[in-house]
């Protein structure tokens, strides 16, 4: 059951908006609490899942979406890929759990990025396996979007990636 | 799967660290979000659970213990009643998920009570179903203690209650 979960990561948010007076501060700290849990988590992550290794920055995505996203929030998102390089994807949340008990964003929050950990996770998850990528929120339905999109690029070539690994 | 929840408490209680000097200060902040926390939480319970009325405090604690922890934090501590009145009760923790990733406090933190959430978690669920309670933690594998023991004391009998609700 997550609700708990869900209400603690709401208590957290609440208390940076009151430490930070920029929602820019708040986004940043988010990220930043998240890469840390991110770097952590992995290790539950391919402990648990007997993951085999990806390929491709798709599977990778793919494996996000699928098993990371499925086993901590419950939902899985849907993938794209956005980019002609095939660096570039997007997961699209119909429902996204963590705002379950929030109606919508106050006025004076509107950069507010409510959900920024989950991108600094995703960062510092993929960190640990020795893949940098920027992930932001590129739509969110409390801001008033459609859906909600988390943006992952990958910043090397997976030609580059390999040169430096070998 | 509970380690992001786990792991996102981890970053609640490291920003209070940073935010307040003093571990008092900590454990206050963390039982008031806690109390926030379980006056929404218990919608939730009473609506998945379709538990029946309890009709003592005995009860009511076994609810806790087998129910609530059960379905939020995956553990059924063991009850015990610790005095004659019949309105003091221990929740016994031989395993505290939230601590999975917590070695030891430190030095500079003697004073935290690290899970402090919780007590304000039963709290505040207690005070929608129209119950009193003290809830403090008694005793802390964290700080040496050979369990972690949560101490429920209603702080009205029976027959008062009763009363007040008639």
């Amino acid at each position: 059951s997550r609700e708990l979960f869900v209400l603690t990561y709401g208590a957290l948010v609440a208390q940076l908006c009151k430490d930070y007076e920029k929602d820019e501060d708040v986004n940043t700290c988010l990220d930043r609490m998240g890469y840390s849990i991110g770097v952590r988590l992995i290790d539950d992550f391919l402990a648990r899942s007997a993951v085999k290794k990806c390929r491709s920055y798709s599977e990778t995505v793919d494996m996000i979406a699928q098993v990371a996203f499925k086993t901590y929030l419950g939902v899985t998102p849907s993938v794209s890929c956005s980019s002609a390089a095939g660096n570039e994807f997007s997961l699209i949340l119909d429902k996204n759990p963590l705002v379950d008990f929030v109606e919508e964003l106050p006025a004076e929050r509107a950069s507010l990025c409510y959900c920024n950990l989950l991108c600094g996770v995703i960062r510092g998850a993929l960190e640990m396996v020795h893949l940098s990528a920027e992930v932001t929120f590129l739509q969110d339905r409390l801001k008033g979007d459609a859906v909600t999109e988390i943006g992952i690029t990958f910043l090397r070539k997976p030609e580059d990636r390999k040169q430096k690994r070998s």
